[in-house]
């Protein structure tokens, strides 16, 4: 079996329910409907909030070979994931299948987990340390990377499940409304973890920061989630936010961004109603800051921004080069606070920024992405590592 | 086959997949999986916003036998239901089954296209005259009638499918963000619809405010949405929305309301953080008025209020006797505008409000309810019409 660039693939994958060659970009269809969860059912007054992780095991009867999932809201400042599968280790759970919206430095701690056979395979965007080691062929079966936008049409689809989803929730209330725009944890949206909470067969909120009922801003709200749990930190804010994100001072980088500036323009990108996306990279910031003074210069009005939000994008929504943000993920404080504070930085999901399946994603609507590459070959494969 | 309370019930119901007879409230342990909707896919740039609601149709693929659902957030000044039905009538579509969230007096034009054999079937809240008119047994199959969340329940499980959801937006850009807080047709929160563009196969948006992209606030979001249209008016503003909602005169209700009010301070609810859930008939407001007097006088801090919001409830949010306030429903135009500029007050969707067969719903939560009853039995059986 043949892709369409191609490649061989092989029939069968060891973990894949149904192997299906790459045809070129937007040219699946999609055959079915999406993954059904479990209907849920829970009785006036009987409290969600128990009174530890153990508790929460037992209530969903944990045990081996589960795929658990969780979110990367709180990047290298994470404790959440690192916790939970010390934890799930230490009580002997083996197989399980991980599956993270992404994975940093600061998750090494698990590659012991992953020698010892409590985690036995990966699905999601595996960064670092954590993909160094699995590249070296630890698991049996292969692990999976996903796009953000792709994992959100894997779980909707039920191409990929989730049986217990932990979120980490900077600020919570015990019915399990969460938002992650306030606390000692704030992180930004929680937009990357929403598909988790609408599709997971059990939903498990973890918060630093319980707060009285209702909550708001409720970003995933308590039809969902079967479990709250507290714990004394979800992660090291130095971690989770950086106080500033940093423009390189690369002169070569800051050429290429130049020049990318001086591209979007020429090309007639640059004009009002337009959009743009960049990421928190030195470089992608350098394009942003070139792309803000061409903008300022010509007076152009841009319709939105979407991110991956930084400081450099709040401050061209404040300067009203762009109308409106989405975001769904903040990167620094500066965003936090704008997320938090102007109804025209707006939270979104993870299948609403680039589910390629479902009614029309934003990223279909976008002018311009800069994508920051690391490594970039003649026929545009792409390196961002 | 029998019911709880030793009604007879019959073995099958036209038009209902599966009779399961009433066991007593909280009983019945829900069994299955949620409803699993179509999965689409859109490729990118290609508009949703249509010319016309022919166009629309032909779009969709409109047929005779299809389920059609409606909201009932524009009330008795919705122009959208009326305006979709004479034109399926024009068009010569028979035997849909019509799934509105409830009905209005405004509504009594549909009830031409009973009799014509254009709507064969009712399942949802019927109040009014097509109430009325329905209980002659115009129909072979019943009409169902079902409760805020009963409906979300059903939607959610499958045993209400729609084919074809009509969602008046009064707010509304070009790819179906949506809110009912902005516009000349504002009424407030549009968390009845959600059920309905979560898992109904088509979902047309229908907006008199065409926004820039993308929209905020965000109540049903783009993910969801098929089409869009734009229409002159959704609707009457006088309608949509009371000016003020107004207390009763009446001696003996007034008195009615005093001791209920009476009652639930004494039976020991009225304390820090209760929770209170009213509606907007005259004499649940009086309830309201002296449940705020009693309040104010004892100092007591209430945790939340649940509505169908009035302005008696805001101002009750404004005192403080309420820190935050759950809203599916603004009755007035002092609740449409709090929903829209106070963080405390919160929109919710109906299956978070009344959802018995989900995570846990606002209901499950609530102290004491006042119901508005025009008539009641010695065994508490209520008519609110």
């Amino acid at each position: 079996m043949r892709n369409s660039l191609g490649r061989e693939i092989p029939l069968t994958i060891e973990g894949i329910k149904k192997v299906i060659p790459y045809t070129g970009a937007f040219n699946r269809i999609p055959d079915s409907t999406k993954h059904a969860p479990l209907i849920k059912r829970r009785k006036p007054h009987i409290p969600k909030l128990l009174g530890s992780l153990d508790e929460v095991l037992e209530a969903i009867n944990f045990k081996d070979g589960l795929s658990i999932s969780f979110h990367h809201h709180l990047r290298n400042g994470d404790f959440v994931l690192n916790k939970i599968l010390d934890l799930l280790a230490s009580k002997n759970y083996k197989d399980l299948m991980l599956i993270p919206t992404a994975l940093f430095g600061v998750h090494k701690e698990i590659i012991k987990h992953i020698h010892s056979g409590v985690i036995t395979g990966i699905h999601g965007s595996v960064n670092g340390p954590v993909g160094r080691e699995v590249s070296k062929g630890v698991f049996k079966r292969p692990v999976v990377l996903r796009s953000h936008g792709g994992r959100a049409r894997a779980i909707e689809s039920g191409d990929l499940h989730i049986d217990v989803a932990f979120i980490a929730a900077p600020s919570c209330d015990a019915y399990g409304n969460m938002n992650g725009v306030y606390g000692d944890s704030a992180c930004g949206p929680l937009g990357y973890a929403v598909p988790d909470a609408m599709y997971a067969d059990y939903v498990i909120a973890i918060t630093d920061n319980l707060v009285e009922y209702p909550n708001f801003q409720i970003s995933i709200s308590q039809n969902y989630i079967d479990y709250v749990i507290q714990i004394d930190k979800l992660g090291d804010p130095n971690g989770i936010v950086s106080g500033t994100t940093q423009i390189t001072r690369d002169p070569s980088r800051l050429l290429m961004a130049e020049m990318a500036a001086q591209f979007i323009d020429e090309a007639g990108i640059l004009k009002d109603g337009c959009s743009f996306q960049t990421g928190a990279g030195g470089t992608s910031l350098a394009v942003a800051k070139f792309v803000r003074e061409r903008m300022l210069e010509k007076n152009i009005k841009g319709a939105f921004a979407v991110g991956g939000i930084t400081g450099e994008i709040v401050e061209m929504l404040k300067l009203g080069l762009f109308q409106k943000l989405l975001d769904v993920q903040s990167f620094d404080l500066t965003a936090v606070k704008s997320l938090r504070d102007n109804p025209n930085h707006i939270e979104m999901d993870a299948s609403m920024y680039a589910n390629p399946h479902n009614s029309g994603c934003v990223v279909n609507l976008l002018d311009v992405i800069i994508l920051g590459a690391t490594e970039i070959d003649l026929n545009f494969n792409v390196n961002v590592n």
